[in-house]
């Protein structure tokens, strides 16, 4: 059977979930030579300010590319908790922002809590670089992707001039992980 | 039935297709109230430094986010034109970029031909947005997303300071199809 990975990115506009799915993507497929889809819905959510992005990353064709059975879930925000976490298929893992989300959920996945956007403020010095340490939080949990092909994609994909710290960021949000 | 429209932008990677996708979701979604999907897939071809989009707009709730019967695909490259040409309907819509499109397809579609590229650089002074040209061409052909919409989503998008050039250049393209 083939190999399959989905990954759902949920929380509010402006929170950068769109550019990890296009690095988690392109780093998987680009450096990786595995094959992915990156998507967004908009709707009745996106009207309201909510923000979801989902990748799929498989070593062969991506026939559906929608998120049914969710091996990971990234919420940015309390809202996106309460709407998603029931997605998760057993043995799942959710990642939770504690800096947004008061209520971390219940089920049967693993949850990892950390106040990513105050690290992003206190450790890095810039709140904006948040969605890039929840990707090195993603990238240790999920264990699919090279580390050095996420290197790649961000070097290729954030604006020129803000590698470093997006790298730094990265890291930190790889390190979160490993100091558990 | 409910109404379902599926477009393809494809090309290479930095023309800056998959903006042109988002714009196009977020102007249906956000302003116009519609349902709409956006996705890229990555695999052999993007190694290969081509570029896919898809948007799908729809009345109603997008369960298949996958285009399989196109409305109107643009093709940027004679790469792409090769590529996808056989995927559009009877009866869809082909746009080229003749500036690299130098072999039109054949079929059963409308083909519309306009040096789109060539355009962006001589009128506009700006060969990047060669996209938005573009933009213009696919919302005044497809007829499904009013103007307005797209300009709100436009102006939401583009970097800071490249507003009003990049509504230059959508007018510009909805301009080429009215002056046919």
């Amino acid at each position: 059977m083939s190999f399959r990975y989905e990954i759902r990115l949920s929380g509010a506009g402006g929170q950068g979930l769109i550019l990890v799915g296009k690095i988690l993507a392109e780093a998987a497929a680009i450096y990786d030579e595995k094959n992915a889809t990156q998507s967004q819905s908009y709707g009745p959510e996106a009207r309201g300010g909510a923000s979801r992005s989902e990748v799929i990353i498989s070593d062969d064709d991506i026939d559906y590319p929608k998120a049914t059975n969710i091996d990971l879930l990234l919420a940015m925000t309390q809202e996106a908790v309460e709407k998603y976490s029931s997605d998760v298929k057993e043995n799942g893992i959710v990642i939770v922002d504690s800096s947004y989300v008061k209520k971390a959920p219940e089920g049967n996945f693993k949850v990892y809590s950390f106040p990513i956007t105050n690290i992003a403020e206190d450790e890095i010095g810039k709140k904006i670089v948040a969605n890039i340490i929840a990707l090195g939080v993603i990238v240790k949990l999920s264990n699919i992707i090279s580390e050095n092909a996420v290197i790649n994609a961000i070097r290729a994909r954030v604006p020129k001039g803000t590698e470093e710290t997006n790298i730094k960021a990265f890291k930190h949000g790889i390190g979160l992980v490993s100091t558990q």
